[in-house]
């Protein structure tokens, strides 16, 4: 079944305005929700709407709060989110930073208290329509262990990397972690092996077989040792900057909230595009690994997937859409 | 056989200054190479420098250049190494990104036509020595091919995480590929096969095969899809940066000169350093994986090394030893 972005805008933000969101809130969150789908990204879109609803009800997030800056050293700024929306706060983030860049060249806004920003790209994509450079992270609750270690101490602290670009924004938008626990379960829904090693068994094999990585909790890293460095340095990062909570103090609380996050940009009007064009025409001019194979780059599939989604409708899961209608 | 930490500085000095480098920059060189030696990054150290004195006499790193300003957007530098020595710009350069964070809070500068750097991580040390946050990476010639190719198309590009703390800085320092050429040949030397797949044999079969990544030329990016896509952003950011030239570019050459790099610097004098501390202690309270096995951050094992080796002296393979006696 497929259905119109404007449908599952306009869907979502009924259900928030009748949750009491404000009317600017609602346009903001049930807008990046519906993106999140067009863009194909169903995972932090559509189907992540109904759990988004719960912690509302639940009273986890906080629909009357506003983030705030606290804090500032110059062109650093720290801003507490105080509980409200994540993708709200994420937007009103990325926007302080622009503002910072497009003034003094660059500019960082970190933020603690803040809530699950759903999709990082997002934010990604927001800077590089208003022609900036974003690098921007986030910490989460432990999934994964260190390097050497079996037991969940990591978080898979996405990290997004975005560089404008007019044929296409480059978006990089990727979690620490080889494959993600929903991605796991995907795979062992439709029965499948992973196409590559993504954790351990209980035995402390590597292994292909998601459902054994659910059971043992030993998901990996990319690159071993060297994701297991870098997930903790975003840790370090997100939760000094802006003088907010670590993955362990998320964790201790067993729920993904009150997490801390940053966001960079660089003002990136008088760079030579010219310049991302040569890069992508290079890595593309390599032989494929399979007949017929192509290599893209980062942003490259969200694009293709936004504009075909745009035309065709974009495809939902019946079930979730009609939970949705009845929210 | 060791030797002391000064004895090792004033040779490289000593054969510096016979090819006619300033005193200023033949102490910052002959500093850099012993201390990558010291803390133990044998690598870009002693054992790299007879083949960095040869592309001295090449012509390819011009002693006499010193780098310069040549852009400028409020906190957002563009520098010209002019090809003078990579070491000696790199510091340069983040000590000017140091300075622009102390006054502004943080500071970025992207310079091009720079020389390879040694060891990245000697840049994040600086900055966490000055009480800054660095984010730091170059790029390089390409030596992996990008996800779903089969031609080396990307670099591997090092980045460099560092935040400093007063029990130890947490340094990440961390090139993209899996394993670097240098790494795979150690390994081949030994007769040892790889602790997990590095790469690709000429089959387009993964394998731990150090002999066999080296014939085929297909060595892994971490996490595979992930790492060939930053690898790719880190070349779009320190090329668009800096206006500098692009993998591609240095490949064409054939020679690894001329690189693009950039060096952020964040002001960390006012963050809360008890934070670091936090989530180094939950990382090493996990299980570990072996009976008496460690988990460690980022920096520890260098910093291990460097006490040691200042306390035992600093061990040199004898050959390269009097081979650079002998320079």
């Amino acid at each position: 079944m497929k259905i119109s972005f404007e449908e599952l805008k306009a869907q979502f933000k009924k259900v928030l305005l009748k949750l009491d969101f404000s009317e600017e809130k609602a346009e903001r969150c049930a807008t990046i929700f519906a993106e999140n789908s067009r863009d194909g990204v169903y995972s932090h879109g559509l189907n992540r709407f109904p759990a988004f609803v719960k912690l509302i009800k639940e009273g986890q997030i906080n629909i009357e709060a506003e983030p705030e800056k606290v804090g500032q050293q110059g062109m650093v700024e720290q801003w507490d989110g105080n509980l409200a929306p994540g993708m709200y706060t994420a937007q009103v983030a990325t926007k302080r930073a622009i503002a910072l860049a497009k003034e003094n060249g660059m500019g960082l806004v970190a933020v603690k208290n803040t809530n699950h920003w759903m999709r990082g790209g997002t934010y990604g994509w927001q800077a590089a329509e208003a022609g900036c450079i974003a690098i921007c992270a986030t910490n989460s609750i432990a999934n994964m262990p260190p390097f050497g270690g079996t037991e969940a101490r990591l978080g898979n602290n996405p990290i997004v990397i975005a560089v404008p670009r007019q044929e296409g924004h480059l978006v990089l938008d990727m979690a620490i972690s080889q494959f993600s626990y929903g991605k796991l379960q995907e795979y062992e829904l439709k029965g499948e092996e992973l196409p590559v090693t993504g954790g351990y068994d209980e035995d402390g094999n590597l292994t292909k077989d998601p459902a054994k990585i659910r059971v043992s909790e030993r998901p990996l890293p990319i690159g071993f040792w060297k994701g297991s460095g870098l997930s903790l340095m975003l840790d370090v990062l997100v939760a000094s900057l802006s003088g907010g909570r670590t993955v362990a103090e998320i964790t201790a609380d067993t729920v993904e909230a009150g997490v801390s996050q940053f966001f960079i940009c660089i003002n990136a009007q008088n760079l030579d595009q010219s310049i991302s064009n040569r890069i992508i025409e290079f890595a593309k001019s390599s032989d494929s690994m399979e007949e017929g194979g192509s290599i893209r780059y980062p942003g490259e599939s969200s694009l293709a997937t936004r504009r075909k989604n745009e035309e065709e409708g974009i495809p939902v899961n019946e079930e979730i859409w009609q939970q949705v209608l009845a929210l």
